[in-house]
């Protein structure tokens, strides 16, 4: 396998996606870092934390090739909600964020063990839904897969006629916030470049 | 050529994927109506009015079908921001854009002739700009087709990494605000099953 010089360290087709959007130039290694939900961490703190760790599980292997790490949750209450366990989960999860505005945290770490690079950030976004009925949250269950997805909803598929409005980047809902990313990745390359 | 039950009548490709996200079944038959700039009329009358227009045209000739008309216009400064005449005009557009807020106003017309449905709605979504250097403008304009959009941008194409932030629905951005557009499209459905 020929390796591109940047690694996208994750198994999410979304931020695939993301990443092709942007033009970058990338090989997709997901990492085998199981998320551990009883970390007691500061959202924030505890998005960048597993970012790092899913970077760093590639980035070991690949030390001189810069790897991308992300993790996303969402946060009611306070509480963080990641991916549904089962359907009952997903139904529960989607009425608890019914006609409320929630926040979506996506960290991000870019790493590049040979130059020292180690770089950790987060973004947040505030999304409204508008007022669910148990036969939309059915629906959805039914005809889309809530399972692997924080929140329990996507907000790329048909679940966007629930989304009242967002404040902050949509990308980041997707999985990857495109814009502070690209700030960041963009700063670190002209760094390693410089001669 | 067998007619779905509702006719979008706009030749966006985006507007299309849009609908098609939601699951709907939908035929396309784009207007001939050309857009006139010069009309007097405030932003929101403004697409109202043009999102109509487009409909009726095709509604005319499919009276017993529901007909979706849309227009979606760029503004800054109280100034209509419709699609580039040619690149010199993209490059001042997207550079008076540049690190600043503006808002995207789409326009909606949903109509039926023959049960007498005549609807239209606005959506308003608030788009900030990071500052844009003159080669990132030069990179986008090379790069990408800005002059089939309102603005002189596509938020979902590479142009992406230059939003830093959106306050509204991010697909009326795209050219459908998906989230109001279902809720009115399903109450006006639900009122036709009516016995």
């Amino acid at each position: 396998m020929n390796l591109k010089p940047l690694i996208l360290a994750s198994a999410s087709p979304r931020r695939e996606q993301l990443m092709n959007q942007i033009g970058l130039e990338f090989s997709v290694i997901p990492s085998d870092v199981i998320e551990d939900f009883s970390l007691a961490l500061p959202p924030e703190a505890f998005t960048e934390h597993w970012a790092r760790e899913k970077a760093k599980y590639v980035a070991e292997n690949n030390p001189d090739t810069m790897v991308i790490g992300a993790d996303t949750i969402v946060v009611l209450d306070k509480k963080i909600l990641g991916k549904p366990k089962n359907i009952m989960d997903s139904f529960s999860m989607l009425q608890s964020l019914s006609g409320r505005t929630h926040e979506v945290i996506t960290g991000m770490s870019i790493l590049n063990i040979s130059f020292g690079i180690d770089f950790t950030f987060n973004e947040r976004t505030y999304v409204s839904f508008k007022t669910l009925s148990d036969s939309d949250i059915h629906y959805y269950i039914d005809n889309y897969n809530p399972l692997d997805k924080a929140g329990s909803y996507g907000i790329q598929d048909w679940f966007s006629v629930h989304i009242r409005q967002i404040e902050g980047c949509y990308f980041n809902v997707m999985g990857l916030p495109l814009s502070s990313f690209f700030s960041h990745y963009r700063s670190l390359t002209n760094y390693l470049n410089k001669p």
